[in-house]
Protein backbone atom coordinates (compact mmCIF):
# COMPACT_ATOMS: atom_id res chain seq x y z
CA UNK A 1 0.00 0.00 0.00
CA UNK A 2 1.42 3.31 -1.26
CA UNK A 3 1.57 6.07 1.31
CA UNK A 4 0.71 9.49 0.47
CA UNK A 5 0.60 13.37 1.31
CA UNK A 6 -2.12 15.55 0.81
CA UNK A 7 -3.83 19.24 1.32
CA UNK A 8 -7.21 18.61 2.69
CA UNK A 9 -9.44 21.40 3.87
CA UNK A 10 -6.51 24.03 3.78
CA UNK A 11 -3.92 21.23 5.75
CA UNK A 12 -1.09 19.43 5.02
CA UNK A 13 -1.91 15.52 6.33
CA UNK A 14 -0.36 12.64 5.20
CA UNK A 15 -1.48 8.21 5.40
CA UNK A 16 -2.33 5.31 3.13
CA UNK A 17 -4.45 5.02 -0.20
CA UNK A 18 -6.04 1.82 0.06
CA UNK A 19 -8.51 0.33 -2.60
CA UNK A 20 -11.22 1.51 0.41
CA UNK A 21 -9.86 5.05 0.16
CA UNK A 22 -7.20 7.06 2.09
CA UNK A 23 -6.54 6.38 5.26
CA UNK A 24 -5.30 9.56 7.24
CA UNK A 25 -2.45 8.37 9.59
CA UNK A 26 -1.45 11.89 10.29
CA UNK A 27 -4.95 12.31 11.95
CA UNK A 28 -3.80 9.46 14.48
CA UNK A 29 0.32 10.27 14.42
CA UNK A 30 0.83 13.40 13.59
CA UNK A 31 2.21 14.96 16.70
CA UNK A 32 4.75 12.23 16.82
CA UNK A 33 4.92 12.30 13.12
CA UNK A 34 4.22 15.76 11.14
CA UNK A 35 4.89 14.43 7.59
CA UNK A 36 6.02 11.61 6.00
CA UNK A 37 9.70 12.97 6.61
CA UNK A 38 9.33 12.15 10.17
CA UNK A 39 8.06 8.91 9.38
CA UNK A 40 10.81 8.03 7.48
CA UNK A 41 13.53 8.74 9.84
CA UNK A 42 11.37 7.46 12.54
CA UNK A 43 12.22 4.04 11.01
CA UNK A 44 8.20 3.73 10.58
CA UNK A 45 7.15 3.45 7.47
CA UNK A 46 6.61 -0.70 8.46
CA UNK A 47 4.54 0.38 11.61
CA UNK A 48 2.48 2.71 9.64
CA UNK A 49 1.31 1.12 7.30
CA UNK A 50 0.15 -1.99 10.13
CA UNK A 51 -1.58 0.61 11.40
CA UNK A 52 -3.34 2.16 7.70
CA UNK A 53 -3.79 -1.92 7.13
CA UNK A 54 -5.76 -2.13 10.20
CA UNK A 55 -7.86 0.96 9.40
CA UNK A 56 -8.17 -0.10 5.81
CA UNK A 57 -12.11 -0.41 6.32
CA UNK A 58 -12.51 2.25 7.63
CA UNK A 59 -10.83 4.62 5.23
CA UNK A 60 -11.61 8.50 5.62
CA UNK A 61 -12.00 9.93 2.41
CA UNK A 62 -11.79 9.30 -1.28
CA UNK A 63 -8.71 10.50 -3.15
CA UNK A 64 -10.52 12.70 -4.70
CA UNK A 65 -11.78 14.75 -2.27
CA UNK A 66 -8.05 15.60 -1.49
CA UNK A 67 -5.02 17.26 -3.06
CA UNK A 68 -2.15 15.46 -3.54
CA UNK A 69 1.02 16.85 -2.32
CA UNK A 70 4.42 16.07 -3.57
CA UNK A 71 5.16 13.08 -1.33
CA UNK A 72 8.26 14.65 0.68
CA UNK A 73 7.13 18.28 1.43
CA UNK A 74 10.99 19.94 2.62
CA UNK A 75 13.49 17.30 2.19
CA UNK A 76 17.02 18.69 3.04
CA UNK A 77 18.04 18.20 -0.38
CA UNK A 78 16.74 17.17 -3.77
CA UNK A 79 19.67 15.75 -6.22
CA UNK A 80 19.05 15.32 -10.14
CA UNK A 81 21.32 13.33 -12.25
CA UNK A 82 21.07 14.00 -15.37
CA UNK A 83 21.87 11.94 -18.91
CA UNK A 84 21.46 8.70 -17.43
CA UNK A 85 20.12 6.68 -20.48
CA UNK A 86 21.33 5.14 -23.60
CA UNK A 87 21.00 7.53 -26.49
CA UNK A 88 20.66 10.54 -24.09
CA UNK A 89 23.96 10.85 -24.06
CA UNK A 90 23.87 10.65 -28.23
CA UNK A 91 21.39 13.52 -27.43
CA UNK A 92 24.17 15.91 -26.51
CA UNK A 93 26.28 15.41 -30.07
CA UNK A 94 29.31 16.61 -28.61
CA UNK A 95 31.14 13.91 -29.60
CA UNK A 96 32.11 13.12 -25.94
CA UNK A 97 31.99 9.09 -24.83
CA UNK A 98 29.58 8.50 -21.91
CA UNK A 99 31.09 10.53 -19.00
CA UNK A 100 32.86 8.29 -15.68
CA UNK A 101 30.52 9.83 -13.26
CA UNK A 102 27.41 11.37 -13.37
CA UNK A 103 26.52 14.87 -13.91
CA UNK A 104 24.34 16.07 -10.66
CA UNK A 105 22.64 19.48 -10.40
CA UNK A 106 19.88 20.47 -7.56
CA UNK A 107 15.99 21.73 -7.47
CA UNK A 108 14.41 23.66 -4.23
CA UNK A 109 11.51 21.52 -3.46
CA UNK A 110 9.05 24.78 -4.93
CA UNK A 111 9.55 23.80 -8.39
CA UNK A 112 7.60 20.53 -7.99
CA UNK A 113 3.98 20.20 -7.77
CA UNK A 114 2.20 17.20 -6.73
CA UNK A 115 0.18 14.50 -8.78
CA UNK A 116 -2.39 16.41 -10.61
CA UNK A 117 -2.00 19.64 -10.11
CA UNK A 118 -0.66 21.74 -13.00
CA UNK A 119 3.23 22.20 -14.36
CA UNK A 120 2.99 26.10 -14.98
CA UNK A 121 4.60 27.63 -17.60
CA UNK A 122 5.88 30.85 -17.22
CA UNK A 123 5.82 33.36 -19.04
CA UNK A 124 9.44 33.88 -19.59
CA UNK A 125 9.60 31.26 -21.55
CA UNK A 126 7.60 28.81 -24.23
CA UNK A 127 10.19 26.11 -23.90
CA UNK A 128 8.81 24.00 -20.92
CA UNK A 129 9.45 20.18 -21.41
CA UNK A 130 9.17 17.09 -19.56
CA UNK A 131 11.37 14.67 -18.25
CA UNK A 132 10.36 11.63 -16.47
CA UNK A 133 12.03 10.04 -14.12
CA UNK A 134 12.29 7.72 -10.89
CA UNK A 135 12.78 9.72 -7.91
CA UNK A 136 14.60 7.17 -4.76
CA UNK A 137 13.95 8.99 -1.04
CA UNK A 138 16.37 8.37 1.45
CA UNK A 139 15.54 6.31 4.12
CA UNK A 140 19.01 5.78 6.85
CA UNK A 141 21.28 8.54 6.67
CA UNK A 142 24.93 7.87 5.27
CA UNK A 143 28.12 8.89 4.04
CA UNK A 144 30.28 6.95 1.39
CA UNK A 145 28.12 4.41 1.01
CA UNK A 146 29.32 1.23 -0.56
CA UNK A 147 27.19 0.24 -3.67
CA UNK A 148 26.17 -2.88 -2.14
CA UNK A 149 24.64 -1.41 0.99
CA UNK A 150 23.02 0.97 -1.43
CA UNK A 151 19.52 0.05 -0.92
CA UNK A 152 19.54 0.05 2.56
CA UNK A 153 19.27 3.39 2.38
CA UNK A 154 16.25 3.59 0.92
CA UNK A 155 13.15 4.09 2.19
CA UNK A 156 11.18 4.32 -1.33
CA UNK A 157 10.18 5.63 -4.52
CA UNK A 158 8.38 8.20 -6.09
CA UNK A 159 8.18 9.40 -9.73
CA UNK A 160 9.01 12.52 -11.21
CA UNK A 161 8.37 14.88 -14.19
CA UNK A 162 11.50 16.53 -14.07
CA UNK A 163 9.81 19.93 -15.56
CA UNK A 164 12.72 22.00 -17.25
CA UNK A 165 12.50 25.12 -19.26
CA UNK A 166 14.95 24.42 -21.84
CA UNK A 167 16.05 27.69 -23.18
CA UNK A 168 16.97 28.79 -19.97
CA UNK A 169 18.91 25.64 -19.06
CA UNK A 170 21.48 27.29 -21.15
CA UNK A 171 21.09 30.90 -19.97
CA UNK A 172 23.85 31.27 -18.52
CA UNK A 173 27.71 29.86 -19.63
CA UNK A 174 27.71 27.11 -17.09
CA UNK A 175 24.80 24.87 -14.96
CA UNK A 176 21.40 24.34 -15.62
CA UNK A 177 20.00 25.48 -12.08
CA UNK A 178 17.83 28.35 -13.39
CA UNK A 179 15.62 26.39 -16.17
CA UNK A 180 15.07 23.74 -13.80
CA UNK A 181 13.81 25.36 -10.52
CA UNK A 182 11.07 27.86 -12.34
CA UNK A 183 8.53 27.30 -9.53
CA UNK A 184 5.95 24.71 -9.90
CA UNK A 185 7.41 23.52 -13.45
CA UNK A 186 7.88 20.14 -12.22
CA UNK A 187 5.94 16.97 -10.48
CA UNK A 188 6.77 14.86 -7.77
CA UNK A 189 4.20 11.62 -6.83
CA UNK A 190 1.73 10.40 -6.45
CA UNK A 191 3.28 8.19 -4.08
CA UNK A 192 5.91 7.06 -1.79
CA UNK A 193 6.02 3.21 -2.27
CA UNK A 194 8.16 1.52 0.50
CA UNK A 195 11.20 -0.44 -0.81
CA UNK A 196 11.24 -3.43 0.71
CA UNK A 197 13.03 -5.50 -2.77
CA UNK A 198 15.54 -4.84 -5.16
CA UNK A 199 13.17 -6.39 -7.99
CA UNK A 200 11.22 -2.73 -7.78
CA UNK A 201 14.14 -1.14 -8.90
CA UNK A 202 16.71 -2.93 -10.78
CA UNK A 203 14.63 -3.16 -14.04
CA UNK A 204 11.89 -1.98 -14.69
CA UNK A 205 10.02 -0.09 -16.98
CA UNK A 206 9.99 3.47 -16.94
CA UNK A 207 7.27 5.63 -19.45
CA UNK A 208 6.44 9.36 -20.46
CA UNK A 209 3.18 10.45 -22.39
CA UNK A 210 1.56 13.43 -23.68
CA UNK A 211 -1.75 13.77 -24.42
CA UNK A 212 -1.73 9.65 -24.41
CA UNK A 213 1.03 10.01 -27.29
CA UNK A 214 4.39 7.58 -25.30
CA UNK A 215 7.08 10.08 -26.11
CA UNK A 216 9.89 8.69 -23.24
CA UNK A 217 10.50 4.41 -22.50
CA UNK A 218 12.76 2.40 -21.48
CA UNK A 219 14.09 0.28 -18.46
CA UNK A 220 15.92 0.92 -15.33
CA UNK A 221 18.24 -2.11 -16.17
CA UNK A 222 19.60 0.51 -19.04
CA UNK A 223 20.90 3.62 -16.89
CA UNK A 224 24.17 4.12 -17.40
CA UNK A 225 24.56 4.89 -13.53
CA UNK A 226 22.49 2.53 -11.33
CA UNK A 227 20.31 3.40 -8.35
CA UNK A 228 23.45 1.74 -6.52
CA UNK A 229 25.62 3.69 -7.90
CA UNK A 230 24.08 6.74 -7.85
CA UNK A 231 23.88 6.67 -3.76
CA UNK A 232 27.09 5.42 -3.61
CA UNK A 233 28.46 7.89 -5.72
CA UNK A 234 26.46 11.29 -4.20
CA UNK A 235 27.44 9.97 -0.69
CA UNK A 236 30.21 10.18 -1.47
CA UNK A 237 30.17 14.18 -0.65
CA UNK A 238 27.51 14.84 0.83
CA UNK A 239 25.88 12.95 3.91
CA UNK A 240 22.36 11.83 3.01
CA UNK A 241 20.09 12.20 5.16
CA UNK A 242 16.09 10.20 5.52
CA UNK A 243 13.92 12.54 3.31
CA UNK A 244 16.47 13.39 0.98
CA UNK A 245 15.35 12.62 -2.92
CA UNK A 246 17.16 11.57 -5.43
CA UNK A 247 15.82 12.18 -9.43
CA UNK A 248 17.83 9.47 -11.33
CA UNK A 249 17.31 10.37 -14.87
CA UNK A 250 15.18 10.45 -17.61
CA UNK A 251 15.22 7.95 -20.69
CA UNK A 252 15.36 9.55 -24.49
CA UNK A 253 12.40 11.53 -26.35
CA UNK A 254 12.13 14.75 -24.43
CA UNK A 255 10.23 17.38 -26.28
CA UNK A 256 13.46 18.75 -26.98
CA UNK A 257 14.46 16.07 -29.42
CA UNK A 258 12.03 16.13 -31.57
CA UNK A 259 12.28 18.77 -35.05
CA UNK A 260 10.53 20.89 -34.57
CA UNK A 261 10.52 20.58 -30.73
CA UNK A 262 7.55 19.68 -29.26
CA UNK A 263 7.27 21.89 -26.53
CA UNK A 264 4.25 21.77 -23.58
CA UNK A 265 1.06 24.07 -24.05
CA UNK A 266 -1.61 24.89 -21.75
CA UNK A 267 -4.14 21.68 -21.69
CA UNK A 268 -1.61 19.00 -22.16
CA UNK A 269 -1.62 15.74 -19.87
CA UNK A 270 1.71 14.63 -19.11
CA UNK A 271 1.65 10.96 -17.47
CA UNK A 272 4.89 9.50 -15.81
CA UNK A 273 4.57 5.95 -15.14
CA UNK A 274 6.69 2.65 -13.75
CA UNK A 275 5.90 -0.13 -13.04
CA UNK A 276 4.75 -0.80 -9.61
CA UNK A 277 5.39 2.88 -8.73
CA UNK A 278 2.05 4.14 -10.33
CA UNK A 279 1.35 7.14 -12.49
CA UNK A 280 2.25 10.42 -12.21
CA UNK A 281 -0.49 12.61 -14.03
CA UNK A 282 -0.28 16.23 -14.43
CA UNK A 283 -2.14 19.45 -16.75
CA UNK A 284 0.08 22.08 -18.51
CA UNK A 285 -1.85 25.48 -17.76
CA UNK A 286 0.06 28.69 -18.08
CA UNK A 287 1.10 30.89 -14.90
CA UNK A 288 -1.14 33.83 -14.11
CA UNK A 289 1.76 36.37 -12.47
CA UNK A 290 0.64 37.83 -9.11
CA UNK B 1 25.97 45.05 16.38
CA UNK B 2 26.31 41.83 14.14
CA UNK B 3 24.02 38.84 14.50
CA UNK B 4 25.51 35.76 15.36
CA UNK B 5 24.67 31.85 15.45
CA UNK B 6 26.51 29.94 17.67
CA UNK B 7 26.90 26.13 19.67
CA UNK B 8 27.26 26.54 23.53
CA UNK B 9 27.31 23.56 25.59
CA UNK B 10 25.72 21.37 23.14
CA UNK B 11 22.86 23.70 22.66
CA UNK B 12 22.41 26.04 19.49
CA UNK B 13 21.70 29.58 19.82
CA UNK B 14 21.99 32.86 18.72
CA UNK B 15 22.17 36.29 19.55
CA UNK B 16 24.17 39.79 19.14
CA UNK B 17 28.11 40.07 19.57
CA UNK B 18 28.95 43.49 21.16
CA UNK B 19 31.97 44.57 22.55
CA UNK B 20 31.11 43.47 25.95
CA UNK B 21 30.74 40.32 24.82
CA UNK B 22 27.63 38.14 23.44
CA UNK B 23 23.96 38.98 23.91
CA UNK B 24 22.50 35.66 23.89
CA UNK B 25 18.88 36.46 22.73
CA UNK B 26 17.72 33.02 22.28
CA UNK B 27 17.58 32.40 25.56
CA UNK B 28 15.44 35.52 25.99
CA UNK B 29 13.32 35.02 22.82
CA UNK B 30 13.66 31.47 21.81
CA UNK B 31 10.29 30.46 22.09
CA UNK B 32 9.04 32.68 19.48
CA UNK B 33 12.30 32.37 17.24
CA UNK B 34 13.92 29.21 17.40
CA UNK B 35 16.51 30.85 14.89
CA UNK B 36 17.58 33.71 13.18
CA UNK B 37 15.84 32.20 10.18
CA UNK B 38 12.68 33.05 12.48
CA UNK B 39 13.63 36.65 13.46
CA UNK B 40 14.25 37.40 9.82
CA UNK B 41 11.31 36.18 8.89
CA UNK B 42 9.21 38.09 11.87
CA UNK B 43 10.78 40.88 10.76
CA UNK B 44 12.15 41.11 13.84
CA UNK B 45 16.02 42.18 13.36
CA UNK B 46 15.33 45.40 14.48
CA UNK B 47 13.39 45.14 17.76
CA UNK B 48 16.00 42.07 18.68
CA UNK B 49 18.97 44.35 17.73
CA UNK B 50 17.41 47.01 20.30
CA UNK B 51 16.95 44.30 22.96
CA UNK B 52 20.66 43.51 22.54
CA UNK B 53 21.69 47.17 23.11
CA UNK B 54 19.47 47.30 25.97
CA UNK B 55 21.19 43.88 27.49
CA UNK B 56 24.66 44.75 26.16
CA UNK B 57 26.13 45.79 29.39
CA UNK B 58 24.92 42.58 31.14
CA UNK B 59 26.32 40.09 28.09
CA UNK B 60 25.99 36.56 28.55
CA UNK B 61 29.35 35.41 27.71
CA UNK B 62 32.47 35.91 25.87
CA UNK B 63 32.30 34.92 22.08
CA UNK B 64 35.87 32.97 22.84
CA UNK B 65 33.15 30.69 24.92
CA UNK B 66 30.88 29.61 22.23
CA UNK B 67 31.68 27.92 18.56
CA UNK B 68 30.42 30.26 15.86
CA UNK B 69 27.58 28.16 13.69
CA UNK B 70 26.68 29.70 10.24
CA UNK B 71 24.05 31.92 10.66
CA UNK B 72 21.51 30.68 8.95
CA UNK B 73 21.52 26.93 9.80
CA UNK B 74 19.26 26.00 7.33
CA UNK B 75 18.26 28.04 4.67
CA UNK B 76 15.34 26.88 2.22
CA UNK B 77 18.05 27.12 -0.11
CA UNK B 78 21.53 28.42 -1.09
CA UNK B 79 22.28 29.77 -4.55
CA UNK B 80 26.04 30.61 -5.35
CA UNK B 81 26.64 32.96 -8.60
CA UNK B 82 29.95 31.70 -10.40
CA UNK B 83 32.23 33.90 -12.54
CA UNK B 84 31.23 37.27 -11.63
CA UNK B 85 34.64 39.58 -11.32
CA UNK B 86 36.24 41.04 -13.92
CA UNK B 87 39.47 38.69 -15.02
CA UNK B 88 37.72 35.53 -13.73
CA UNK B 89 35.45 35.28 -16.30
CA UNK B 90 39.38 35.43 -18.67
CA UNK B 91 40.34 32.46 -16.18
CA UNK B 92 38.26 30.29 -18.08
CA UNK B 93 40.20 31.30 -21.48
CA UNK B 94 36.95 29.16 -23.43
CA UNK B 95 37.47 32.59 -25.59
CA UNK B 96 33.55 33.89 -24.69
CA UNK B 97 32.83 37.24 -24.21
CA UNK B 98 31.24 37.70 -20.43
CA UNK B 99 27.76 35.88 -20.53
CA UNK B 100 24.50 38.04 -20.75
CA UNK B 101 22.87 36.15 -17.37
CA UNK B 102 24.60 34.97 -13.42
CA UNK B 103 25.94 31.19 -13.61
CA UNK B 104 24.19 29.66 -10.72
CA UNK B 105 24.58 26.73 -8.69
CA UNK B 106 23.48 25.07 -5.33
CA UNK B 107 25.45 24.32 -2.11
CA UNK B 108 23.36 22.23 0.93
CA UNK B 109 24.28 24.30 4.30
CA UNK B 110 26.39 21.12 5.78
CA UNK B 111 28.65 21.95 3.01
CA UNK B 112 29.84 25.13 5.43
CA UNK B 113 31.12 25.59 8.47
CA UNK B 114 30.95 28.59 10.82
CA UNK B 115 33.83 30.66 11.32
CA UNK B 116 36.13 29.31 13.45
CA UNK B 117 35.77 26.06 12.42
CA UNK B 118 37.97 23.78 10.11
CA UNK B 119 37.52 23.44 6.70
CA UNK B 120 37.92 20.20 5.81
CA UNK B 121 40.11 18.18 3.10
CA UNK B 122 38.61 15.04 2.19
CA UNK B 123 40.40 12.11 1.61
CA UNK B 124 39.08 12.18 -2.80
CA UNK B 125 41.11 14.97 -3.24
CA UNK B 126 44.06 17.28 -2.83
CA UNK B 127 42.91 20.19 -4.64
CA UNK B 128 40.68 22.13 -1.49
CA UNK B 129 40.35 26.14 -2.88
CA UNK B 130 39.10 28.96 -1.61
CA UNK B 131 36.95 31.50 -2.98
CA UNK B 132 35.83 34.42 -0.39
CA UNK B 133 32.93 35.96 -1.04
CA UNK B 134 29.85 38.16 0.20
CA UNK B 135 26.71 36.49 0.93
CA UNK B 136 22.89 38.40 0.95
CA UNK B 137 20.29 37.03 3.26
CA UNK B 138 16.91 37.48 1.98
CA UNK B 139 14.44 39.10 4.63
CA UNK B 140 11.23 39.86 2.45
CA UNK B 141 9.64 36.92 -0.08
CA UNK B 142 9.77 38.07 -3.61
CA UNK B 143 9.00 36.45 -7.08
CA UNK B 144 10.43 38.52 -10.19
CA UNK B 145 11.37 41.65 -7.68
CA UNK B 146 12.61 44.58 -9.70
CA UNK B 147 16.36 45.92 -9.48
CA UNK B 148 15.23 49.17 -8.25
CA UNK B 149 13.54 46.77 -5.18
CA UNK B 150 15.81 44.27 -4.83
CA UNK B 151 17.62 46.16 -1.41
CA UNK B 152 14.44 45.83 -0.17
CA UNK B 153 14.26 42.15 0.21
CA UNK B 154 17.76 41.69 1.81
CA UNK B 155 17.86 41.08 5.48
CA UNK B 156 21.38 40.99 5.82
CA UNK B 157 24.83 40.28 4.80
CA UNK B 158 27.67 37.51 5.96
CA UNK B 159 30.85 36.56 3.96
CA UNK B 160 31.73 32.91 2.72
CA UNK B 161 34.48 30.91 2.04
CA UNK B 162 32.80 28.82 -0.90
CA UNK B 163 35.73 26.03 -0.57
CA UNK B 164 35.90 24.24 -3.67
CA UNK B 165 37.12 20.96 -4.50
CA UNK B 166 38.57 21.55 -7.99
CA UNK B 167 39.14 17.94 -9.20
CA UNK B 168 35.18 17.11 -8.49
CA UNK B 169 34.18 20.30 -10.02
CA UNK B 170 34.86 18.73 -13.55
CA UNK B 171 34.16 15.05 -12.33
CA UNK B 172 31.12 15.12 -14.84
CA UNK B 173 30.16 16.34 -18.01
CA UNK B 174 27.85 19.12 -16.76
CA UNK B 175 27.30 21.13 -13.84
CA UNK B 176 29.85 21.68 -10.42
CA UNK B 177 27.49 20.31 -8.04
CA UNK B 178 29.43 17.78 -6.30
CA UNK B 179 33.02 19.55 -6.37
CA UNK B 180 30.41 22.18 -4.39
CA UNK B 181 29.24 20.48 -1.63
CA UNK B 182 31.91 18.07 -0.01
CA UNK B 183 30.96 18.19 3.90
CA UNK B 184 33.14 21.35 5.80
CA UNK B 185 34.16 22.27 2.79
CA UNK B 186 33.44 26.06 2.86
CA UNK B 187 32.66 28.82 5.56
CA UNK B 188 29.66 31.19 6.28
CA UNK B 189 29.77 33.88 8.63
CA UNK B 190 31.27 35.38 11.23
CA UNK B 191 28.08 37.22 11.24
CA UNK B 192 24.65 38.24 9.95
CA UNK B 193 25.01 42.13 9.47
CA UNK B 194 21.71 43.75 9.05
CA UNK B 195 21.47 45.72 6.04
CA UNK B 196 20.54 49.16 6.42
CA UNK B 197 21.76 51.24 3.55
CA UNK B 198 23.04 50.58 0.02
CA UNK B 199 26.58 52.30 0.93
CA UNK B 200 27.09 48.54 2.60
CA UNK B 201 27.26 46.48 -0.69
CA UNK B 202 27.66 49.33 -3.76
CA UNK B 203 31.00 49.79 -3.35
CA UNK B 204 32.88 47.51 -0.86
CA UNK B 205 36.50 46.15 -0.34
CA UNK B 206 36.51 42.14 -0.53
CA UNK B 207 39.78 40.52 0.15
CA UNK B 208 41.07 36.72 0.92
CA UNK B 209 44.04 35.91 2.49
CA UNK B 210 46.08 32.35 3.06
CA UNK B 211 48.48 32.58 5.90
CA UNK B 212 48.37 36.67 5.98
CA UNK B 213 48.88 36.63 1.88
CA UNK B 214 46.30 38.61 0.43
CA UNK B 215 45.66 36.72 -2.89
CA UNK B 216 42.15 37.72 -3.80
CA UNK B 217 40.90 41.58 -3.61
CA UNK B 218 38.57 43.55 -5.40
CA UNK B 219 35.69 46.04 -4.87
CA UNK B 220 32.02 45.27 -5.67
CA UNK B 221 31.35 48.19 -7.74
CA UNK B 222 33.23 46.19 -10.40
CA UNK B 223 30.79 43.05 -9.97
CA UNK B 224 29.77 41.41 -13.33
CA UNK B 225 26.13 41.18 -12.18
CA UNK B 226 25.35 43.14 -9.02
CA UNK B 227 23.59 42.24 -5.90
CA UNK B 228 20.50 43.77 -7.11
CA UNK B 229 20.47 42.34 -10.69
CA UNK B 230 21.25 38.89 -8.87
CA UNK B 231 18.18 39.28 -6.55
CA UNK B 232 15.82 40.18 -9.51
CA UNK B 233 17.28 37.41 -12.09
CA UNK B 234 17.53 35.24 -9.26
CA UNK B 235 13.43 35.58 -8.41
CA UNK B 236 12.53 35.87 -11.87
CA UNK B 237 12.26 31.89 -11.46
CA UNK B 238 12.17 30.95 -7.75
CA UNK B 239 10.36 32.87 -5.15
CA UNK B 240 12.79 34.02 -2.67
CA UNK B 241 11.82 33.56 0.92
CA UNK B 242 13.68 34.97 4.64
CA UNK B 243 16.66 33.18 5.33
CA UNK B 244 17.71 32.27 1.40
CA UNK B 245 21.41 32.97 1.12
CA UNK B 246 23.14 34.02 -2.34
CA UNK B 247 26.72 33.76 -2.51
CA UNK B 248 27.76 36.62 -5.17
CA UNK B 249 30.77 35.42 -6.78
CA UNK B 250 34.88 35.55 -6.07
CA UNK B 251 37.58 37.95 -7.42
CA UNK B 252 40.30 36.68 -9.08
CA UNK B 253 43.17 34.84 -7.63
CA UNK B 254 41.86 31.31 -6.30
CA UNK B 255 44.74 29.00 -5.80
CA UNK B 256 43.35 27.15 -8.99
CA UNK B 257 44.76 30.17 -10.75
CA UNK B 258 48.24 30.23 -10.01
CA UNK B 259 50.93 27.64 -11.62
CA UNK B 260 51.28 25.57 -10.16
CA UNK B 261 48.30 25.61 -8.16
CA UNK B 262 48.69 27.01 -4.67
CA UNK B 263 46.08 24.53 -3.19
CA UNK B 264 45.02 24.62 0.89
CA UNK B 265 46.96 21.86 2.72
CA UNK B 266 46.20 21.10 6.41
CA UNK B 267 47.55 23.85 8.81
CA UNK B 268 46.45 26.54 6.53
CA UNK B 269 44.47 29.53 7.68
CA UNK B 270 42.15 31.27 5.38
CA UNK B 271 40.82 34.26 6.15
CA UNK B 272 38.10 36.47 3.88
CA UNK B 273 37.19 40.29 4.54
CA UNK B 274 35.18 42.92 3.07
CA UNK B 275 34.36 46.48 4.85
CA UNK B 276 31.38 45.99 7.61
CA UNK B 277 31.32 42.65 7.26
CA UNK B 278 33.86 41.24 9.80
CA UNK B 279 36.53 38.53 9.06
CA UNK B 280 35.80 35.22 8.25
CA UNK B 281 38.84 32.59 9.64
CA UNK B 282 38.75 29.42 9.54
CA UNK B 283 41.95 26.77 9.58
CA UNK B 284 42.47 23.49 7.08
CA UNK B 285 42.30 20.10 8.38
CA UNK B 286 41.91 17.03 7.01
CA UNK B 287 38.86 15.28 7.11
CA UNK B 288 39.02 12.05 9.37
CA UNK B 289 36.02 9.83 7.93
CA UNK B 290 33.89 7.94 10.39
Amino acid sequence: MPFVAFQRAGKAGWGVETAAGVVDLSARHGALFPSLREVIAGGALGRMAEAAAAAEMAADFAARDMAYAIPIAAPEKIICVGVNFPDRNAEYKDGQEAPPNPSLFVRFARSFVGHGQPLLRPPESAQLDYEGEIALVIGKAGRRIAEADAYDHIAGMTLANEGTLRDWVRHAKFNVTQGKNFDASGSLGPWLVPFADAAQLDDIALETRVNGEVRQTDRTARMLFSFRRIVAYVSTFTTLVPGDVILCGTPTGAGARFDPPKWLVPGDVVEVAAEGLGVLRNPVADEVPA
